[in-house]
């Protein structure tokens, strides 16, 4: 396994892909597959590592604490930064070209003063609480996919895993409605056996509190259930269900459009091909999972 | 001189670029120039074609009203639509490709919901009394800029009228703060022998409008020489003079930083490099014109 190559500036982004891909082209058919991360890398996102190797001949990925998308700046601050730590485990999932640019590099002048917007989609859900956090994503995540887009006809794909459900919704809009040429493939929530979806959070979880927090995906699989079988998903009820437990303080529990992130206004029973969301505080500790819910079959 | 080839679709334009660029990457250095319009073509986008063609080896033009720039719909339903004649002004310029698609494929499914927002320079001077007018300029040039990128090491050119100041200043800020990896290229306003920029609406000037007009370009003449002598702009005496004439109804003269479009504060004399904008209607007719201000010399 050789280490990643680390590039910290954007023109060293885009020589090193060009000096990659251009050997792959004359093969034939070449893809690069970008995982635009956070850092504080954990197994859900060796997940999305682990998606793009499969798949692609280069592998690109980003490590950027992105402050357009903190509506705090002492959150900011506090998030935690260790790129050595995040290097062991890109290369352990075999990343070829890691880009971790300091915050000057990516915004030169300071706060960009043309921007991305998620729009209607970017105030709802998590957003409503988070005023300017998508359109903060989307910002960095359009100057991400520029930077990372080949120079040559070559397939390029970008991965996010389906646990920021919103954050994924949004990424396609992003792409569909600004023409970038980039296949957005969306990765699986990784759950512990009992269902529990795999968030760096869950470590501030008392034993006690990992138990009570097993409410969110029982939920969103009874929903799931009710939805494939053609029943009525009644969600007061499983409302109830989620706050059967003291410690669980549900935030919100909606069935949305996944393209458009509206909601569904369910009329008698089932809705056709949806997504249920839920975002709650555990023991203090909030957590976001979701499931999509099937049409009826 | 041969007649341009119309693609009506975002596919056929990926793919034109892409078969017309690829011979020239072999040949070593290539570029592609980009003068995006909304047709009705005039002289001054005359010298766009003429600045693209004489700086690269193919010329791709746009043709596409687009609604979301139009803030009332009966302005956008008006707006004049003659593709034979924009044609036949494009192929005297020599462009090779003209990309005229239809609104339904530009907006596949509508309005988009993940857009451009130009922030506040977009709220300034014109964008002050058309809301969201430059949000969508920048929507649809950031849709072009990515349809037209060469998947190629090849220079990528755009042009746009030095006419249109704030919208060449919030394009600019596009390009940069968005990675996109296209150069800018202003082009200079046209003028009559006697100032008068170039605008399609001059043709509604009655001959005393044209000549009570020419109060606008006076005025930035003398602002310009002002600040190239170091000598105090004096406005207030600058604005006295656009008003001498009871046609002209001057709306605003800014002077402001051609990078951001803040107004610059004016502390006793000149102010170093500058934009001094002027919108004004004449005989009921609205222009706008401008100049840049040298610093002292």
């Amino acid at each position: 396994m050789s280490s990643p190559q680390v590039v910290r500036t954007r023109d060293d982004l885009r020589s090193v892909i060009r000096e990659r891909v251009a050997p792959l082209i004359e093969r034939g058919d070449a893809s690069l597959g970008l995982v635009p991360t956070m850092g504080a890398l954990h197994g859900g996102h060796g997940e999305l590592v682990q998606a793009a190797r499969a798949a692609n001949d280069l592998v690109v990925a980003s490590v950027f604490v992105n402050p357009l998308q903190f509506d705090d700046p002492v959150d900011f601050a506090r998030y935690p930064r260790d790129l050595d730590a995040d290097l062991a485990i890109l290369e352990a999932g075999g990343v070829d070209v890691v880009f971790a640019p300091a915050t000057e590099e990516m915004y030169p002048g300071g706060t960009p003063m043309v921007t991305v917007s998620a729009g209607e989609m970017g105030r709802r859900l998590e957003g409503a609480s988070r005023p300017g956090h998508f359109d903060g994503v989307v910002t960095v995540v359009a100057k991400l996919f520029q930077l990372s887009t080949p120079p040559y006809p070559c397939r390029f794909n970008a991965y996010f895993g389906q646990k920021d459900a919103q954050q994924l919704a949004i990424i396609r809009r992003l792409a569909h409605d600004l023409d970038f040429g980039v296949e957005i493939n969306p990765v699986p929530i990784v759950r512990t056996p009992e269902g529990l979806a795999m968030s760096s959070r869950n470590q501030l979880l008392t034993e006690r509190a990992a138990t009570a927090a097993l409410a969110l995906s029982r939920a969103l699989g009874v929903l799931r259930e009710r939805a494939a079988a053609g029943k009525p998903l009644n969600i007061p009820e499983v409302e109830a269900m989620i706050r059967e437990d003291d410690l669980v303080e549900l935030d919100y529990l909606k069935i949305v459009d996944p393209r458009t992130l509206r909601p569904i206004h369910l009329s008698g029973s089932t809705p056709g091909p949806a997504l249920a969301l839920i975002a709650a505080r555990v023991d203090g500790i909030r957590l976001i999972d979701n499931m999509d819910l099937p049409g009826p079959t």
